[in-house]
């Protein structure tokens, strides 16, 4: 397919989707992107680079020259390409600003390149529509018609005073609706959200899924109006924060992926281990105290397992139903009643296993005290286990610690040592040893 | 505030957004809730039920007549009018689509309740504008203007045939551009994403999230334009369905959340717990075996929690990786290059802690065996926990089983039978027990 049939490969292109096209590049190397790529318009090689992965565009990136990159930045929206001149040193980045045609395109990169990549304004774009409050709807609409070149997707008319200063906004519906000589003061609707420059990026897609926004305007502290973010950006906010609070439950500590090279991915999974491995020594230094019950009832041994897993277990459950309700900011009851809540679901559980377990370990064991001891144990380490999980969460949401923390390799590390501890003291107070 | 000061809380009530008014609702009990939502219009009612969570807004309805409720579903999108509908009985649906004045809407809701919640017809909503094909740009903006009132927000007018077969799409912003008297024929774009009524929502949260949409058209076999699916519901499709992957990786079999009664929430709970607590009963029965070994080398026992928290660790962290290159689709290199890179990462990682844990062993200990015993067995443990887990998604994958689920108790039950079974062989080799 490759080498030769050009005109075949560009109609071919035609027909599909810049997701597609970046799509099929995946499973090309470099050399043979860059071919596909070069074959391509401007305009829709501008599409397909800010449809690939980040990690993957990088490695792209290189092989092309500063002048092409600024060909491919003239059509491409400002908050895409300046995520792509991030990637940039900055010397490559002047190359590439300044051999840009687009003037404006590259003034509106310039002031993006200024924000964190984390809040609004490193996820807003500049390119938005607006009119005056002055105007009539006539006038908006051959302005909409001026600036709507340079915007891809046109979701709300913004309204603003001579200073830009952001008063609300007109919906095109609206804008179609309404006679040519309405003025736009006597349709804009003044109640908008929006969102500063600084605000976190999390609290932006929180903001949008409360109202069920497609568009945000993005302000400045004197409520200038300067760029806008989509619920596009957002829904890859979204997706992005689940994979790492999934990642935190999982005891990976930076922000990898299975496609990194091997360096990072044990740099990643190395230090929560070791915390593990850690937990695990300590353990075995404070169980080496028992040594000589466990010569004497060597029997206790088997039930270690057991006793961690299941305190790990409850742990972790009642940490996730805390956090995902710390994340729906969806928690009603008052802190007694959640108290009593947990207390009684750990009650039940507790009982009903510790019950099942007394029975299973009496048949096939056959020793009434030892049957005790391990259900007796493991009741209280549910109990515990409930309450240290769902309050650990709140903890570390005082203190700015993301709380999906809790529910990884801590709780569980946590609660081994505390477990076993409880075992060896129940034990030892009902064996006499 | 509550008994009597109207005026002021239908004031106060006007400058907020529904989403909350919604809010403020759950801190108040039912009848002060329906208080509330008496005073307001039944515009203004409908659009605050749409936003009150599922689980709260059943207990809300059932203190509204079937009367009340038509008046509400009079002004509430299709979508969400039917989502109401199925959590009432079948009598009180009949009741409330009676009552309803709005018939073109009771028609509406009543094709919609015929769909799954979590296919794309059950998302969808049934209000949309289109225009035919043959018409011009002027009759077109006529027909919007009319159909308009009855849709929230229009994104994009679909372009149908004289059978309503979708055909493409045309841009608000292409017809505000385009000459009144262009023919539709002319600038519609004919190639357009769409989704059947039978696919599954996460397949329709991808398409979108792929292409970037905001809004996606939903057809019948016979390519029949049935209505639209927003981003608004798809956002929360994937938050949903991030939550839904966190309780499965924390061994919560339904999705419960932390303000569910205590029986509900037991009774999510308990399943998993239960396999762990087998899986520590079946580990008592194998280590029983070597109760004498135990007798003998006591020291033995206080490394099972290292061993056992080790594999559990290390197989959560492989299954999350491959779990989560499988939801991005994101799969590039070979299977035989991915099983490299992984056992290369479980080399590297189980060298290190193996080789940390050695010293420690024998700092601590004062044991070259027990030092080798315990270093070898969790080498080992590292690798075969990192095979399992990287493994065992995509197991799960291919028999259409949610892979997060390898994530969770599952496997850290499997890797503490697994890892304790190594153990207790290395040491029968090492020691000659």
């Amino acid at each position: 397919i490759e080498e030769q049939e050009n005109a075949y490969l560009v109609s071919e292109m035609e027909s599909l989707h810049s997701a597609d096209i970046a799509q099929i590049l995946y499973q090309l190397n470099t050399a043979e992107s860059k071919y596909i790529i070069d074959l391509l318009t401007a305009e829709r090689a501008a599409d397909v680079l800010s449809e690939i992965e980040e990690d993957l565009r990088n490695e792209f990136l290189k092989n092309f020259t500063g002048e092409e990159l600024a060909s491919f930045m003239d059509h491409m929206d400002s908050d895409d390409a300046a995520d792509m001149l991030n990637e940039l040193s900055v010397k490559e980045r002047e190359e590439v600003l300044s051999s840009m045609d687009n003037r404006e395109r590259a003034n509106y990169i310039l002031e993006l390149l200024n924000y964190d990549d984390d809040c609004a304004g490193g996820l807003m774009a500049k390119e938005l529509v607006k009119a005056n409050v002055n105007w009539t709807v006539q006038r908006s609409i051959e302005e909409i018609r001026r600036q709507a070149k340079k915007v891809e997707k046109i979701h709300t008319l913004y309204v603003v005073d001579d200073y830009d200063v952001l008063l609300g906004r007109v919906s095109l519906k609206e804008m179609i609706l309404a006679e040519d000589d309405t003025l736009i003061r006597d349709i804009y609707v003044p109640e908008i959200a929006m969102v500063h420059t600084y605000q976190d990026e999390e609290e932006v897609a929180e903001l949008m899924q409360k109202y069920d926004l497609e568009v945000i305007p993005v302000i400045n502290i004197q409520g200038k109006l300067l760029g806008r973010i989509t619920i596009d950006d957002i829904v890859d906010v979204i997706t992005e924060q689940a994979e790492i609070d999934q990642q935190m439950m999982s005891g990976i500590s930076d922000n990898i992926e299975e496609s990194d090279d091997i360096a990072t991915i044990v740099k990643g999974r190395l230090p929560w281990l070791l915390v593990g491995v850690l937990g695990g020594l300590i353990n075995a230094q404070f169980m080496g105290l028992f040594e000589d019950s466990l010569a004497v009832i060597p029997i206790l041994a088997v039930f270690i397992p057991l006793i961690a897993a299941t305190g790990g277990n409850v742990g972790i459950q009642s940490s996730t139903l805390v956090v995902q309700a710390l994340a729906n900011s969806n928690i009603q009851d008052s802190n007694w009643e959640r108290f009593m809540k947990v207390t009684s679901v750990a009650f039940i559980n507790g009982l009903l296993i510790g019950g099942l377990v007394f029975l299973f370990v009496f048949v096939f064991f056959g020793e009434l005290k030892l049957s005790l001891v391990v259900s007796i144990a493991l009741f209280t380490v549910v109990m515990i286990a409930s309450l240290m999980g769902s309050i650990t969460p709140l903890v570390l949401d005082k203190f700015d610690i993301n709380p999906a923390l809790a529910s990884g390799p801590f709780i569980t590390t946590t609660n081994d040592l505390i477990g076993i501890a409880v075992y060896f003291f129940v034990a030892r107070m009902l064996l006499n040893i």
